[in-house]
């Protein structure tokens, strides 16, 4: 979703207090719902995700019906300029999306289980085994853009690691999310389960309440614009996984292979401008400059790209000057800055100071160029001749993408089914006191696994 | 440390904006050493660790000097009233104390080595390789107590997994710290490396300045009173390592062996009372509790401890009342509050409400009941017929402690190394691009190792 402005409103407002909220006790239904859960065997988990795969199918006509009723008034929108045709393809549901979203349940069932299994055993001392097992997170609060298959693969992720989950999806989306939750509720309640387990929130000020309900809800996922997920970073103390910015940069060394770095730079801004790991800033090294500027530029604006460059790239392909702003700009468009750069350390400079942490490609020949690369771009993915649109979840092999994050600490980057599950630490004893090794008697710490 | 009142008074201070702040500049230098560090070996950084050990031992009569001056403004101060004698205690160093640290460091030298490491290599396709590689935080800020020996054992942890590091020690070491930070100072120029990767801040305004510099520096670990926790946690959104309470509980459940409940109880509370992980809450099951309550009371008060019960466990041994508010104190001190309960599910109920999800322990021998204690339990460490002071790095065996976490995300209860050290994915392609797979060809996602 593009509504950059219509949260910018939300900034200036005191965030609201825990107490005394009707959501709270909303939420704490879905709490004891997931410490049920928590007590579930994988296989249970697989049936009831199984059943509401089923169920999906049998009420279909219910869900497109609901949608057609989302689909009556997002057409008036879009006459009226307030919608995108893009929005409207993305809220719209068809029979075939629709098994698109009953298949995507189907495959996160046969993702590897994690809650309930350990990461490793380790023997303190005879009959004193400590375990790190995987547990679920407990309750996480997803926020998503207007479109309906976001539905069945959060709560499919939520369930498969045994979470209770809150979804507030776009407003436009109103009626199909209701009737995706109510065919899910009944499906969960086919099977034993609670339905509180999965709750939809429908008003604007649930968000406002939800981001005060520290301690109630253990991850927010916000989706949709930076300046929504900004105004989420800066409005909670929930842990948030999320990405304001992509602003991604590929360098182009001077000892690039022509071609690669032609194909690479039309690949990350071409291929998916609008997405977050797309190039915004091509950096060059002045050596290769005069010769490959011509090069890249034309194949990029042959792809109908907007070039804004430094002083230095104009004067070899002339072209609208780039201003300091650029630099730190996300275009989320067909538009690409270009500097040209005095060296490797000039390149890596640039990008640890105006890169959001994101993902960042060198492309070079130099194995010791691509290596300090590596090691210097402070980044959740560094690329060495690959385009930056591989950063993505399901690319890297995880199944799923619960989001990607660019905070420092893990988890970073691309974010699989691991990003909804924490640990704990199973301390299993025969009356172990620890008066008995401070008086001396020594440890074993063997791992058992 | 206890002075708990001291920051009372910072709270309602607006955070500091990061901009113009000179502290910001000695960051970046910060920063700009780490990022040099990075480049290192493990081998060389085990020789800066060995020569800075040996700094140590050589300068040691300088930095007993500097302790002694310190050493003699706290006199006073205990005279006064103003310092206690265990502050005393810990802000005192002599030669075995010092080769004490020193030892302490070159066991740092033999932990594992994280950084540089993959944890796992994925051939994503034919000549497109992913890696999951460990990588340090860049700068971590630690504020801790009137204690010189943390200025090693930090030192040596940040340098280990190549971070720059910025101390803020107690007042009352002042003098200490600065002649330690001038010894590993000298010892690190020794060795080539630039000495602006320790900084030692002295001053109580630093540590404000610190928490607003989002972005400079990546993790806040606060060593000290709850109070002070609690206030960095709530002054900045810096990534902060700590935990504010530790109000752990020990459940006596129907079928606890008495004896082993009695040691579990007496080492949970009486074995070193001031830690985190020592109980301040026993719950015992309405079934055992005619019988246990005078064992448990009697093995207790003969240790000293104040006992303050509910009105169940008053009717059975007389003692002092129990109020509301103390199932939400943590004493930190030879006092214990005791409750009966309906149930396991009570205990689990009363321990997921007032419990600050730092190491929770049942006594049973009935195997269900631990289970179901061990699922539904939240809390970093939920032990069964063992003490809660096992929750601790060294007694897990991960040879240091960074600090203990009770919140939910990673990392969490005690952690080690891992807690100074995220990862990083590196891509390394032959110029692949994202078209192509767009386009139907299918990744490998061929695990390496």
């Amino acid at each position: 979703m593009q509504d950059n402005t219509s949260w910018a409103g939300f900034r200036s407002q005191a965030m609201v207090s825990p107490a005394s909220l009707p959501l709270q006790q909303r939420v704490q239904a879905t709490r004891n719902a997931a410490q049920r859960v928590v007590q579930t065997t994988p296989g249970e988990r697989a049936k009831a995700l199984s059943a509401i795969a089923t169920a999906l199918e049998e009420r279909q006509d219910q869900i497109l019906t609901a949608n057609h009723r989302d689909l009556q008034a997002a057409q008036a929108m879009v006459e009226e300029g307030k919608l995108t045709a893009a929005a409207y393809a993305r809220l719209k549901l068809d029979p075939k999306k629709l098994a698109g979203m009953v298949a995507g349940i189907r495959d996160v069932v046969t993702l590897p289980d994690l809650v309930g299994a350990d990461q490793w055993v380790r023997q303190l001392d005879e009959g004193l085994i400590l375990r790190r097992r995987w547990c679920p997170l407990g309750v996480v609060g997803v926020i998503f853009e207007s479109r309906p298959d976001a539905v069945t693969q959060i709560v499919s992720l939520a369930l498969k690691t045994a979470n209770g989950v809150l979804l507030k999806g776009g407003a436009e989306a109103i009626h199909s999310c209701t009737a995706l939750v109510e065919v899910i509720h009944a499906a969960l309640t086919g099977v034993g389960w609670d339905p509180d387990l999965v709750q939809l929130l429908t008003s604007r000020e649930e968000i406002r309440e939800m981001l005060g309900l520290e301690g109630w809800i253990d991850l927010i996922i916000p989706r949709g614009s930076n300046a929504f997920v900004r105004y989420v970073q800066e409005n909670t103390r929930i842990p948030v996984l999320g990405h304001a910015d992509g602003i991604c940069h590929l360098y182009v060394d001077a000892s690039a292979a022509p071609e690669m770095a032609v194909k690479l730079a039309v690949d990350g801004k071409v291929q998916y401008p609008a997405a977050c790991n797309a190039i915004e800033t091509l950096l060059i090294h002045q050596d290769c400059a005069p010769q490959l500027l011509p090069l890249l530029a034309a194949a990029l604006r042959d792809k109908g790209v907007s070039l804004r460059g430094c002083e230095r790239t104009q004067a070899i392909v002339p072209m609208d000057p780039a201003t300091e702003a650029d630099w730190d700009t996300e275009y989320l468009d067909l538009i690409l800055s270009i500097k040209v750069v005095d060296s490797l350390a000039d390149a890596i400079r640039h990008i640890n100071t105006h890169g959001s942490r994101h993902t960042e490609a060198i492309v070079t020949e130099d194995l010791r160029a691509a290596q300090q690369f590596c090691q210097e771009v402070d980044a959740a993915g560094v690329y060495h001749n690959a385009s930056t649109r591989f950063a993505d979840g399901f690319r890297y092999g995880f199944g799923a993408e619960v989001g990607i994050s660019t905070q420092k600490l893990p988890p970073r980057g691309p974010v699989g089914i691991e990003g909804l599950v924490t640990y704990k630490y199973l301390l299993s004893g025969e009356g172990h006191i620890v008066a008995d090794y401070a008086a001396g008697k020594p440890f074993q710490h063997k791992d058992l696994s």
